[in-house]
């Protein structure tokens, strides 16, 4: 019976200074959830940078295996639990909206990139990625990656679902006024696709942005298992494969989906 | 810019003793939602005979021309309003479990047979349908049909949404202790899919089952326009189709789908 504690970091509020103070506060953070026994701690979108660069992006984003991964997996390596961030990635001359996921042995376990890019700043900035289900195995429980404005799209969740992912990874830098995306979307896609979604937010004021906070674990029984407040904040929540097979079995969507009347769908 | 005020006629409790009883009270409704400004009546899903007849469905199912349309014509055309009812229809050997619309002059505009049954029952009594998206037009709003389980995959909106469904009509039967669905999943589809969506329900206990009420039409918006409590009910909610269009272009989830990593899901 896999399960996972599960911890997600809503913070630093604002644009950090430097990478490096991302790095800090990521080390800290690290340290109080594995401590409280979880085994994978989960940042927000474009965690490493911060979200509201501007132009400024294209100076701050490094290759997935930059100094910034392996600085995020020295943490990892040192508190022994798996850690999924958000950064500007760099691959030739493209630039990602990307999440990477590290494990607790400082591996790079999967790198996703955002697919539904959200607004101005990031269809100008930002390359889409076209691969929707990047997936990892840690502890005997199937993870997925999303980011943000992905997750607001039932399709992205359920390819997720019916690929066989149990605790979906959000990473997201939600603003105001959208308090409708983790207050009612969020449960609605944990209980519709039937897994466990992990919805991880900024939370302050970055230019013109004011971010709404409120990042959640919401389980495949629509409840939400645990939530932030608007401010800085480290909250834990269990992941149980055992709940999550039971009501599967109860909560019968997956298996009765009816894919060839979905055809207008693709 | 076409608006519509709509009706939800959530009642009356329990299994009728008679479908002449069900048509009496839908006509009762009919003329208050008539003189209230409503276009357009919704009821419950199997409204003109109850929904928990066990083999008894095979006996009160009527074909879409029967009786029971006939009459709920004849209520149409004298209240002058539109009307959606659920009801077992039969065709051939078949029994589908359908909605069918009846325009303000008594016309048969569509009839919509359930594409994804829902339990034992249903799954025993009826055969599901084949076509998806089925559609009218009423004051120069495009209506759609589906029936309970139905909205609850979010497929089966997103078709209606892409099909150009302004206004989605929901009769349901909807049993405790699924009361997340109206409270959630209702406003998460209007969201979501950026449409109205009408969500009548049945109230009261009908042998096994013990319907939520919760009636509710919700807006574009991800609001709840209106609600009804656990009782019948009448419940009225205007559509407007101007501040759909506005809310379609400040939310395009529509415009920003990438129906080619979708390939999955059919």
């Amino acid at each position: 019976m896999p399960s996972l504690r599960v911890a997600l970091y809503q913070g630093p509020s604002g644009i950090p200074e430097s990478t490096a103070d991302s790095l800090a506060a990521l080390a800290a953070a690290a340290r109080r959830a594995a401590g409280s026994g979880a085994r994978l701690l989960l940042t927000g979108e474009l965690y490493l940078t911060g979200y509201a660069l501007g132009e400024d992006v294209h100076r701050r984003a490094e290759s997935a295996s930059g100094p910034g991964a392996e600085a995020v997996a020295r943490i990892a390596a040192e508190t022994g639990i798996a850690i999924g961030y958000g950064y500007p990635e760099r691959s030739g001359t493209a630039l990602y909206n990307s999440v990477q996921l590290i494990g607790p042995a400082g591996e790079r376990l999967a790198n996703y990139r955002k697919t539904h890019l959200f607004g101005p700043f990031e269809t100008a900035c930002f390359t889409p990625g076209d691969d929707l289900v990047v997936q990892a195995d840690l502890d005997g429980v199937r993870l997925g990656l999303l980011i943000c404005y992905d997750v607001e799209f039932p399709e992205a969740v359920r390819a997720h679902a019916l690929a066989g992912t149990e605790l979906l990874l959000a990473p997201t830098a939600l603003m105001r006024p959208y308090e409708i995306v983790p207050r009612t979307i969020i449960p609605a896609r944990a209980w519709e696709s039937q897994l466990y979604l992990a919805y991880a937010n900024r939370c302050g004021a970055e230019g013109e942005f004011d971010f709404a906070g409120m990042s959640c674990l919401a389980a495949p029984d629509g409840t939400v298992r645990a939530r932030a407040g608007a401010a800085e904040e480290l909250i834990l929540a269990d992941v149980d494969t055992d709940f999550l097979k039971a009501s599967r079995a109860e909560n019968s969507y997956l298996a009765d989906r009816r894919p060839r009347l979905y055809t207008s769908l693709v």
